[in-house]
């Protein structure tokens, strides 16, 4: 048995960009690393759908010819990339995690992924989505092993659970993913991980399968804070998000009936939290939003508009004709789109925007809102998946937290809190404002270095 | 019987400003000028359904004051503007033409009345609309009389018409109406006047009644295309449009499969300002849009969406306990909605879109697009109302030039194209791409130049 070689971006990616430039590394030498390690560990995590070494060691060595000839394309040249098989990608297969035909509703390769291979990114693969994106855990389908427990198989939540798996198993330097009602964010809190949700519009979605085209964004799951800063910088600003001094930030803290009720785990790691950010001089504000009417509202949108939606994407009668071929938890929510009247339709999405609206106005004030990113840790898939019941329950309630921000049109992270060794992740959301993704960025930064212990930023 | 006095703005709006600015007229004189007008013509065009002269007056007398003061608001100072039933004024009643209370669906008055105050406006009261603007007759509520022709009552089309009749009949300085499918230039063009359909979203539809909240637009109606210039200006721009040079300019011209058969009145209007157009160098280039396929989506459009739209805006309840107080016409148009599935709505809303991005892409190489505004002239009122088929025909019929600009989400005028004395008015309609109100409203004033038979723009 040969070893397996170490994560090759472990340091993060400003550590990569260095060593690259000053000789010590190559893209082609962490291309074949991680091509070596999806080799060796991918058939136990099971992340990634589609590899195609020939093309990322072609593109990898081009690259590095590029950089040779003076020819720098900025911080992410060079860096192996897995892209969530919702997005269509040149040259690769896209199926978003269907066994149906789809390649008509999705179209060519849209701006965004356009937009990472001018910035030089290797494409590995495609890592495994959620069938439609729609939930968090299907039954017909195989669910990627979370690395946070290698003995017992433990949902890495979804839909982006290849995009989260392949980070938290070191099989990439950074993953793209979409999120609609925490798609990004879930799976990288269960797996420990970072998760960034842009705001609405940040990112175009052209290209990748519609779940909800007035909610659906496109998102990143990195090994940390600094490096979801790095990789945001490079495609949308040009200074990358450091820290902010927490002293005086204001952040909101969503009362008890504003949330389902958490596991106990969940509910010490976040208490921790709260303390450590009191700690760094950061002012709790107890909210009161989402109301008990609005998280009726939120569900009353994920129940009818999104799976609408989603069925004008398939077409009645492809739903029809192929409902054996789909995941029955995938058909059973897609049922609530069927026989939907338009009036209901317009209702939602009127209200969606009302909540949007009201969000922007309620935020005033406040620097963010604080939360965990789910209210459970990692379950047994053989639990969550025991029948569509089990799994729909599952895919409700870890999605509970991460709606509101789809919904209000907000940014939102997830990163980790750390916990005593071999206890399982919790992650801790953070949401900003519409288009404060440096903020949000800065924040998350800041409160990472201080959770991990490390010096407080001045 | 006392004389009527004559229009006071009836050379235009910078004329006023000027006269105003050198003390030869006030605000309260022009107010009481188009006062006294409305008392005496009123009852015949039926213009205004609620006029406030108190307050008209103290507002008209305090923006004197303030000119005196040194305070300049601007262009439209002094300006006694009516504006459509549709947009709700503070300290006037807003019905949207119906008998049914819809105050809990328009809210208070929107940014886009508040920018007419800010500029000094004086508001003289609220103009006849279609009821819920939807369509262009209506058979329980009165029809507003078209001023071209004062022996047989004939339609000034719709929905803006009391707008319409208002600035045809010279009872305003300028009106403002709101346009989903052609309600402000249908009209317009049907009473021989200006009229500006604005690009989606360049003015707020806050405090407006929604018909199609994703296609609604406020416009304006004027006396002249400068006036229009002027008051654009005005509100959005700071330099008002003047001409262009029209040698090189290239407008499209849809072929006849692309459009309703026109009457023959129209058709031989049409041709004339054509020859103009080619007289002033205009190159003209046959267009093929909208195709067949696309005159049937925007019909699906405008059955299925708008319909869904307006449903849910009343809400069915209030739709089926008070339908037997809503005109029938609307009645008819409103059970479009009903029932009609949400995958439909979604359907539609979609195309819509696309149509749009595809009007982006197809306008690229024209400066704009040139047809007439409606293919029919201003008919008598008797034969229109007399059932509910007729009055729909008309709709129909009057709308199909103007609905294509919406769904395609353009900008686009009617200015009248000139006739032998007694003729019917025929409009010809001016389209360019979302954003160019600028350059439509110079093209507007070239070729309205040109064909007044004034001198060309230089």
């Amino acid at each position: 048995m040969t070893t397996v070689s170490d994560d090759p971006l472990k340091k993060g990616l400003i550590d990569f960009a260095r060593r690259l430039r000053s000789g010590h590394t190559s893209a082609r030498a962490v291309t074949e690393a991680y091509l070596s390690r999806i080799e060796s560990l991918n058939p136990t995590f099971d992340a990634y759908i589609h590899v195609d070494a020939d093309q990322a060691l072609k593109t990898a060595t081009a690259l590095d010819n590029l950089l040779s000839a003076g020819v720098d394309l900025g911080p992410l040249m060079g860096v192996p990339v897995a892209v969530k098989d919702l997005f269509a990608v040149a040259g690769m297969p896209v199926k978003a995690g269907s066994n149906l035909d789809l390649t008509d509703c999705i179209g060519p390769e849209g701006p965004f992924i356009k937009s990472l291979r001018q910035a030089g990114c290797v494409f590995l693969g495609k890592t495994r989505s959620i069938e439609f994106a729609a939930g968090a855990q299907n039954l017909i389908h195989p669910t990627p092993w979370n690395p946070c427990d290698m003995s017992t198989p433990r949902t890495p939540g979804g839909s982006s659970h290849g995009s989260a798996v392949a980070v938290a198993a070191g099989l990439c330097g950074f993953a793209i993913g979409s999120d609609t009602g925490g798609s990004v964010r879930q799976p990288a809190a269960l797996c420990g991980i970072v998760g960034l949700k842009t705001s609405y519009g940040i990112w175009s979605t052209e290209g990748v399968f519609p779940l909800c085209p007035s909610m659906d964004t496109v998102g990143l799951l990195t090994a940390s804070t600094e490096d979801a800063s790095t990789v945001y910088a490079a495609l949308v600003d040009d200074k990358a998000a450091s820290g902010v001094k927490l002293t005086g930030i204001r952040l909101g803290v969503p009362e008890p009936e504003c949330m389902d009720t958490m596991d106990a785990d969940v509910a010490d790691r976040f208490k921790l939290s709260l303390q450590h950010l009191q700690n760094a001089g950061v002012e709790l504000v107890p909210i009161t939003w989402p109301t008990e009417q609005e998280q009726q509202d939120i569900k009353a949108i994920y129940a009818g508009m999104v799976p609408a939606d989603l069925l004008t994407t398939l077409g009645n009668e492809r739903f029809q004709s192929q409902r054996h071929a789909i995941d029955p938890v995938a058909v059973q929510r897609l049922e609530g789109g069927v026989g939907l009247a338009a009036t209901e339709y317009i209702r939602l999405q009127r209200m969606q925007k009302r909540l949007a609206e009201l969000a922007r106005d309620r935020i005033q004030g406040l620097d963010g809102i604080v939360s965990p990113t789910t209210p459970l840790t990692p379950q047994a898939v053989k639990n969550v998946s025991k029948s569509v019941a089990t799994a729909s329950d599952f895919v409700a309630r870890s999605l509970s937290y991460t709606r509101a921000a789809n919904v209000y049109d907000m940014c939102a992270m997830t990163i980790p809190i750390p916990g005593d060794p071999g206890s399982m992740p919790v992650g801790l959301q953070l949401t900003c404002a519409s288009q404060e993704e440096s903020k949000l960025l800065s924040l998350a930064n800041s409160v990472s270095h201080i959770m991990l212990n490390k010096t407080r930023i001045k």
